[in-house]
């Protein structure tokens, strides 16, 4: 069995922001020399997500919108209102915490005859919930 | 190191439709001959999830309405007043593309013994978040 | 290949709460002899979750109301005006199959050199949202 594993550092500017992470996986999976296997993608902090969806400008920015309407920045709100308690830690980011859990922590993607084996429209990205720091990206490859 | 791939084409007639898996990724384990391995299964199109939970028409039916609530269709809403900007494309499904990240892509099931491995009551489904079209499941399987 | 496999039992006492699964993977890790791989961990019930998130109790309470925000517990209510149809089977944890689709039903872990790979603050938990009774984490550990 082969197995490759990379560490991929990010440092989105702003607060949020959505990466196309295609390319470099695509890379790792030649590096890795799996023909068929299996590739995990996961934010490795966990204010964070990868996710597989459309590459299209006007879905991120309604993604924006919608996890802001689940999980609100709401930063010093106060915990007997509806404010969160995490953020009595003096952390500011208890919504991202909240807003990977919609968009999820990894993917499991297949590698057949060597390639990632995505549908169609399927990409794969980063989203960054808290940005403006140093973050990593784990890639774990693992086949024949 | 086996490794078995399977592209299973749905086509569910009208917008949503929750589909049962089981039956088909139980004949593929037993088709691959993995002993003792991992089944990744997931949706190749972006507006449909694969998931696992109850076989229950009453809880599928309550989550048709949670989701409505948590991600309307509204395909036709002004972006200025809380409309999707993905519908500007000509799309109609940004709705579908929300459902997809609440329910998720995929799911991982162990093999065990040449059997899935799973709970009592977990059963796998497709959820199609927009039908009437042929749409592709990918369950790939590997282990030893 | 090699392969491990562990159903650990849980039974929280009370309806809902979040249980650390960390110590209990990284000794299985080191049973399983595997040193590059992956680790899959799953409920097996499909009440409970698994998730990967910070180790602090402010955001644990912060989940707690927000899942029952977006899924409250309301079991007795009339489906006619918002109740869930899947309490009419004699069950009163609808909710509970509703919030374990936010915090996702597993999680898949790298294993590098030996050692679970995670970020500097993820952590593995189990959440129960339906406790008082004995149910499974399946543990599921593959590589070399």
């Amino acid at each position: 069995m082969l197995a490759f594993t990379k560490e991929l550092w990010m440092n989105v500017p702003g607060r949020r922001g959505i990466v196309s992470l295609q390319r470099e996986i695509e890379r790792y999976v030649d590096e890795s020399g799996v023909q068929e296997g299996l590739v995990l993608i996961n934010a490795m902090h966990i204010t964070a997500s990868v996710f597989i969806n459309d590459n299209e400008q006007g879905l991120h920015a309604d993604y924006e919108r919608w996890l802001e309407q689940l999980a609100p920045f709401n930063a010093g709100g106060d915990p007997a209102k509806g404010g969160y308690l995490h953020n009595r830690t003096g952390e500011d980011n208890a919504d991202a915490h909240h807003k990977r859990q919609i968009m999820g922590r990894e993917v499991v993607v297949a590698i057949t005859k060597g390639k990632l084996h995505l549908g169609p429209w399927e990409h794969i990205f980063y989203y960054e919930f808290d940005g403006d720091r140093a973050k990593r990206v784990l890639v774990k490859i693992i086949g024949d």
